[in-house]
Formats: structure tokens, C-alpha cells, sequence
């Protein structure tokens, strides 16, 4: 049996005019999607009567459960009662007990209900109303067609807090959830092309997903495999086959570790220190390591190298000076070929050199960085900092 | 006449399943506002071929404009392409001239392109492909019905070049568009609801829109007034009311810019060299500063001082130190007073101190900041940056 297909509708002219970035949609999707539904669409719409009139019905026959946030406020923009009454036929009704709900929470903050808040107790019939204790609106939930509607207000604290409160579990009674499980392979130093390319010939079996997402300090590898299937031996000759470049795996419903904080938890583990000197990075590998007691300096200087001079031979003689002056376990000292021209222009490359001193002696990578002066500036940071992951991991060359 | 109807259409599993968070939605959204369409809906699918037609169907027989990003990768999983062929019925065609840029994009790397890339130069026939100078993936227009379809790559970066470089331009020649004048007064240092508070009692003509944006860097006040209604008086009265918070104000349909790009310039015209000691940002105010050739050098080292240190005094002992060691015409450095448990928590705040040692004598400011520990640290750059920026505008007090 598949899983249930929900949506996901977000009401409001300023999620619609991009006054607001829809966090919402996101956030509801991941906890739809860990329960065990399979999420078919985000939409967002103003506040027209006719585009919500329109949207509801639109969903009512195709999904199985829509989630709608927004428009439940008091002000004369807040259409959403409306058009669910509109959309599904059945007319507006006072609700006592929500009405009571509202006077009381203007009450305990001994604030005087404005009338206008009387608008927020009426309800489509057959309507089942959401408690609201962190706010002034109430959600509700009604049943159109196949497909069940859960309304909730847009504010961001009210909807989580009424999600884990009722929805959770009213959803758990209501549909016959099976969750997934989803492997996330994380690799720092292979594209997304040519990671694909490595694991074109694995045969995966039929009934598992996989997809590629990359970030700007990751790539990630998403295995998604149906409940009950034995999946570590897979997951495990994927990791095998990526290699090196792999730094974790996140396992179903276990909050992962980002790239920092692997780096994080081997420092800390091995009791070691560190400090930096920065070149194309100008500061930002150190700033990265916000919070991480184990950097214990880093400087930066403006600098330029001819061709001539031997970047990685001046980068251990930096590092040995440096482990003098700072008596730190490690010393990582970044240095870059590349005139201000090649820095600067996306067009150009600059090379980096990378040097670790360490207590078992020097580990260091070269790679050629392309691109706006932002992102080599970053690419230069995950190198370094990924040359320290791959001596922690005891995955040096 | 209306404006023209624009939707927006976000594609790729890792929005629909929540992974991320859909920024690329509000963005094009403010872009195209501001360009003069009126935006009907965000759409978001996931990576399955028959919702992506679907999709792309329906709203060819709606919209005026449609911009959709994602799904032009070069793997098994970017069907963005592919979609477009089915919905409206023209096959992909390979085109040499985008092949030649993707090849010329690995070679400028120095690397191979895979042979899954050669899928990223095929276009649906009638297409106009769109140059992508910052990745692998151009974007291509087309249209359908009434309708004008534009894609682009789901990267953020890659996204907002070509819009600003190609499809905004586009969009001024393809449709009639009456442009509001949008002013944008861009601040530092006075929250939203302060900002709200002190301009509120000021009277502005009925038809103007006044809304506020909060970004990590800055506050931006926004005032929309109608095409051909005299704006200059109503704006300079409003930048006079925020005061020195103030370090620049778009103007309409001019590129503006950040406040990072008014430091560099100031920094420039004026002929200053810098030097800097950070605390409490750890190399993130030299790593903002990338790019900058005024910026000679940076240091970060570790420390905590107790309550009993006069922090202030001691930031100017260490600026003159600096000076002396470095020569350079300014001296920033940022102290801070709390312990690791205050700034690392999140509910309790820390105390900074930014002295900026300069030919004309000393200037300060002192802060409490407050917040999870990395936006402790972004308001530490900020704040120190902007004792700068207020040097160079001479709004120093």
C-alpha cells in the first residue's frame, strides 16, 4: 500500500509578494514526511477569495490530507473560514466554546476583546475545532471528498506548537502511516556528477530512491528505502564505493551531524588543538569554528606569491613557526597561487595548498578553485577544514 | 491595464520533502513585484515526471509568466527538461554552443566533464537557451499559449545572476510594465519594531506602501509610491527621521548597494588601509571583508576576561599595539565581556566593545548582543563594521 499523498498551502499576501520566506511549508513537510506521508505539493496564494475558493477544490480531489496555514487572523485579509465555507458548502457557525477560549486569552493577558475577534469562533460546519493555547485563533479540521483539511494560523510558534500538541496525533489515528527509512550519505571533495558516476553501475534494488542534493559544504547521497527492508549491507558498499570523500551517514530518524560538527566531535574526542593561518579564506575557516573551544588562534595577512616560489614547501615553514609561537597540536596553514586578478575573476583559477602539522608529522592536499571570489573563498575553507576531517578519520594519502 | 500575472514554480525533492527551505520562491517574488507583475501563486513538486507536466500544463493556460527553478542537473533526478518536452509537445534538441560552455566550464577547472553532463545542452525545440556563467546548467525560455516560461538552475547563486544579468531584461522588452518607484532606506543598528515606532507618527500620502524588511545585515525600510508621484521630499524626510542609522537608500530601478559595498567604497575613495583584532566574531569581519584590498590583516586569538578588566581600555592598548606593529591608518579591535556558557547560550548575552583607532583619534561603541552564538557572532561583525562605516560618513559621536 502507498503512503498517503498530502499538500502543503500557505496563505498570505506576504508569502506570496516574498515579503516572508514560507518556513512553514518546510517545516511541516519534514514532519509529514518522517509520520510516513508522501508530500505531492506546496502551493502558496494571496489573500483573493477566488484563488483559495479555487485552490481547495483543486486539492480536495487529489489529495489525502492538506494542511492549510494562514488567514485564520481577524482582520478583514483573513479569508480563510470563508473560503472553506464557500469550497465545501457549508455555512459559517458560531462556536461557543471557541468564543469562550478567546475571551480568555485576551483576559490573562487583561486586555479587553477587540470585536472584530468574535469573526476568529466561527467555523465551517462540521468543522472540528483546534485548541489554540499559544494564540488568539483557533485551527480546524473538516473532511471534503476523500481528502481531510487541517487549518492552522501562520504564525510560525502557534502552528509547531498546535502540530505537536493535536495534529501529530489525530494524523497517527486517522491514516494508516508505514515510515520510510532515509540513509544520507555526506561527502565533502567529489561533485555531484562525478559521485553519481561512481555509483552508476551499483545496482540498487527496484523499491529504493535516490537522489543528490549538494550544499555549499556538502554533497549528499539520499537513500530512501520502504519500512521492513533490510538496508544496512546496501548502505554500507555505497559508503564503501564513495570512499574516502564520505565523512558520516545519517540514519532514519536520527538527528544527523553536519561536516563542522564531525569535525567537532573528533577534536574534542581526541582532546587536540588547533590554530590556523589564512590566506584565500580571509577569516573564514576560524569563523566557521565559532563555538569550538579547540581553535585556539588564527590570523590573516594580505599576501601575493609569484609562480616561482614553492607554495607547499613556504606553508610547512609557516606551520613550524606557528607550532612554535602557539605550542598547539595542530597547525593547518592555507596558501594560495593566484594573483588578485585570478582571486577576483570567476572566469580565473587560483590554487591552494593546504598544510596540516600534526604530532605523527605533515598531511597536506592542493586543489584548483574556480569561480566568483565568494565561493573560492568558501571552497578554500571546506578544503582546509576537510583536510583536518580526513587526518581525523585517519583518512590521509 | 493590469499588470502582468507571474507564478512561480520551485522543483526538486529536497523542497517538497522539507530538506530546505524555498527561498528562491520570495525572492523572484520581490524581483518580479518590484519589476511590476503581479504574483498569483507559488507552486513546489517534487521530482516525479508526471506531477512536473501536470504542472507545467496547468498553468500555461493561466499565467502570463512563469519563472520555475530546479531540476536542471545532470542527473537522473533533473527532469525539468525533459517535462517541458511532454507538456508542450516539442522535443529536446542538443545545442552545440551550450555543450561548448559546459565543456568550457570543467575546462576552466581543469577537470574531465562527465559524460551525464553532455544532458544538461539539450533543450525543447523553440527553446532560448539562457547563458549560466556561475555552474554547469544554463536555464532556457520558451513559450506556451499565452504564456512565457523561464528556467533556471535551483542554486540560489546561480539563480540570481541570471536573473539580474539576462531575464530581468528580458522580462523589460517582453512585457508592458509600469514600474512603481521603490526607495529602499537601508540601516544598521535599529531594530524593526524600533524603526516602526519612530515613524510612525510621520504622515505619508495615502498611496504609498510602507513595509519593513529585516535581513542578517541590515534593516531595510521600503517605500513604494505610485509611477509619476513626486517622491524625493517624503524619502529625505524619512532618512532625516532614522538618522545616522541610515548608510545608504536605493533608489528606484538602480542597482544599489550593500552595506559592505558602501564601506568598500568609502575605504577606496579615501585611500585607508585596516587592520583588525577580532574576539567574539573569530575571523568573520575579515572574512566579510573578502575581496577588499584595504584589509592588511586579521588576527583571532583566544580569551575570556573576567568582569574586573576595563575592556574598552584595554582595546585601545591593543590598537596601538597594532598600529605600531602594522602601520596600517585604522586599527578596529572588538573585545567582549562574558564567559563560554554566556556566549554560547542562547537565552543569556554578552557585553562587545569596538574601539577603531584612526589618524583623527579614537572612536567607540559598546553593545549587548544577544541570541544563539552565531548570531552573537554576525551582530559582532556587524556592529564592529558599521563603527567603521560610521567613521567614513562621519556620523561618529
Amino acid at each position: 500500500m502507498n503512503n498517503p499523498i498530502a499538500e502543503i498551502f500557505s496563505q498570505g499576501e506576504e508569502v506570496i509578494t516574498g515579503q516572508v520566506v514560507d518556513t512553514n511549508a518546510a517545516w511541516l513537510s519534514q514532519q509529514l514526511v518522517d509520520l510516513g506521508f508522501s508530500i505531492a505539493r506546496h502551493t502558496a496564494v494571496g489573500d483573493k477569495l477566488a484563488d483559495l475558493v479555487g485552490l481547495l477544490t483543486e486539492i480536495s480531489q487529489r489529495a489525502d490530507f492538506c494542511i492549510c496555514t494562514g488567514g485564520l487572523g481577524p482582520t478583514i485579509d483573513d479569508l480563510t473560514a470563508e473560503a472553506v465555507s464557500i469550497a465545501f458548502n457549508c455555512p459559517l457557525i458560531l462556536d461557543e466554546q471557541a468564543l469562550a477560549q478567546i475571551e480568555a486569552y485576551f483576559a490573562s493577558r487583561q486586555k479587553k476583546m477587540a470585536d472584530i475577534n468574535r469573526k476568529q469562533a466561527y467555523f465551517p460546519r462540521g468543522a472540528i475545532p483546534i485548541d489554540n493555547a499559544w494564540g488568539t485563533a483557533p485551527g480546524f479540521a473538516i473532511k471534503k471528498h476523500q481528502s481531510w483539511f487541517v487549518f492552522v494560523p501562520g504564525v510560525p510558534t502557534e502552528m509547531r506548537n498546535m502540530f505537536r500538541t493535536h495534529i501529530k496525533k489525530q494524523l497517527q489515528t486517522r491514516f494508516f502511516l508505514k515510515q520510510d527509512q532515509l540513509f544520507t550519505i555526506k561527502s565533502v571533495g567529489v561533485g555531484e556528477s562525478d559521485l553519481q558516476q561512481k555509483i552508476n553501475d551499483f545496482l540498487l534494488p527496484d523499491n529504493v530512491q535516490l537522489s543528490f542534493r549538494a550544499t555549499s559544504e556538502e554533497v549528499q547521497t539520499k537513500l530512501l528505502f520502504p519500512a521492513g527492508i533490510e538496508a544496512k549491507v546496501c548502505v554500507d558498499q555505497l559508503i564503501e564505493l564513495i570512499g574516502d570523500a564520505v565523512f558520516t551517514c545519517d540514519q532514519p530518524a536520527k538527528a544527523g551531524l553536519s561536516f563542522l560538527q564531525v569535525i567537532d566531535q573528533l577534536m574534542t574526542d581526541k582532546n587536540l588543538t588547533l590554530s590556523i593561518q589564512e590566506t584565500a579564506t580571509q577569516g573564514l575557516i576560524a569563523a566557521k569554528c565559532i563555538g569550538f573551544d579547540w581553535l585556539h588562534s588564527s590570523s590573516y595577512q594580505q599576501f601575493e606569491h609569484s609562480a616561482q616560489v614553492d607554495l607547499a614547501q613556504l606553508a610547512i615553514e609557516v606551520a613550524n613557526r606557528l607550532k612554535q609561537k602557539n605550542n598547539t597540536d595542530l597547525v593547518l596553514v592555507q596558501m594560495y597561487q593566484g594573483n588578485k586578478t585570478q582571486f577576483h575573476d570567476k572566469q580565473q583559477s587560483i590554487v591552494i595548498y593546504n598544510v596540516l602539522l600534526t604530532p605523527e608529522g605533515i598531511v597536506k592536499n592542493t586543489h584548483i578553485l574556480a569561480g566568483p571570489i565568494k565561493r573560492k573563498q568558501n571552497q578554500a575553507a571546506i578544503r582546509g577544514l576537510d583536510l583536518l576531517r580526513r587526518f581525523l578519520q585517519k583518512k590521509c594519502h
